[in-house]
């Protein structure tokens, strides 16, 4: 079973110009338990590698790995699974292509949106913005604690919390309701990765009570 | 079996403003033997949406549609197959995820990209580019008749022309050993994209004395 307390979210450009592969290390020696590698403008040949190469260091620190958006790239570096929001791939034609073992990551924004994705087989979802963020500049209107009630409310699998999350707000979103905490800036934008990751992973270890 | 003879690529910004599937309806009915999806820019989402209507047109016309990159959507549209670049996904791994029975398409534009492309698995290989173009920013110096007749010695698997082809200068590509002439702006970006696509089909036809 995956483990969604401290989902990491990889995008290079947001790491200070220091390389993926480093941004990842530093991520998982601070204890996340799934890397995500979302790359927008890369030519495939190059996610490609970088996802072989992310493959080998999530399955060595036991760790889950999900690609973002490219169904043809968690195939080829054979991630664990996809992550899709609502332009990505329709979640069913997802679901049918990656089979009934990959794990299906689905972005909900809304209770309709998450019901449909549980539906449609989503095995997680991401759901958000709960807070407003800078990383992503799609990401629409935060819907705050009360929205993730609402979708905590409304479905059955897991929800990671998406979108302005830190140390200082991630225990109340567990509170709300999510499984795990997902960041990009707050972690890889850090000048210690490790530590950033270390001080998110205490803070929802404590808020899930384990 | 495929046929080759007028491979269209449909890059919707370089139709003069027009909507993709009119472009596509063009050629079709100008007598386009296939037709590619070539858009880099455009959400999965939307891209599945194309993909299904060009499905449906070239199916009605008996037309061969591959899909440019992405095997995700090539898969997700049920295309005939999948043309990849040398900074796509490796043939290798392309091969394996469609399975045998998809086309596979590479570029190549040297001895030695075609012969590797050939035992990697390709169907057919895109080769060029032939002439100078400005469809393709990343096309490269052209390779001429020279270079095509030399790959065209090199591989036994079929081969279409790339590059600045239009109907001046398609019997030569012919008679150099390709079996059809794949173009962009020469049927796209016509005023009568119908008309233009039809005048290539007779010179190529002509040309392949069939």
């Amino acid at each position: 079973m995956p483990q969604w307390d401290l989902y990491v979210v990889i995008t290079t450009k947001l790491g200070g110009g220091r390389p993926t592969l480093e941004l990842v290390r530093g991520a998982l020696a601070g204890g996340a338990t799934a890397i995500q590698l979302r790359e927008k403008e890369l030519p495939a040949r190059e996610l490609v590698e970088l996802g072989r190469a992310i493959r080998e260091l999530t399955r060595d620190a036991g760790a889950t790995f999900i690609v973002n958006d490219r169904l043809d790239i968690a195939l080829a570096v054979e991630a664990d699974g996809l992550h899709i929001g609502q332009e990505d791939l329709p979640a069913p034609v997802a679901r049918k292509l990656l089979g009934p073992e990959k794990i299906l990551g689905v972005s909900a924004g809304t209770t309709d949106e998450a019901r449909q994705a549980e539906v449609d087989g989503a095995d997680y979802l991401g759901v958000g913005s709960i807070f407003a963020t800078g990383s992503k500049g799609d990401a629409g209107s935060p819907i705050g604690l009360e929205g993730l009630r609402a979708i905590r409310a409304a479905v059955k699998i897991p929800i990671v919390g998406i979108g302005g999350i830190n140390p200082d707000n991630a225990a109340g979103v567990i509170a709300a309701g999510a499984d795990g905490v997902s960041v990009i800036s707050a972690v890889i934008g850090a000048a210690d990765v490790a530590a950033a990751a270390r001080r998110l992973r205490e803070v929802v270890t404590r808020a899930r009570g384990k």
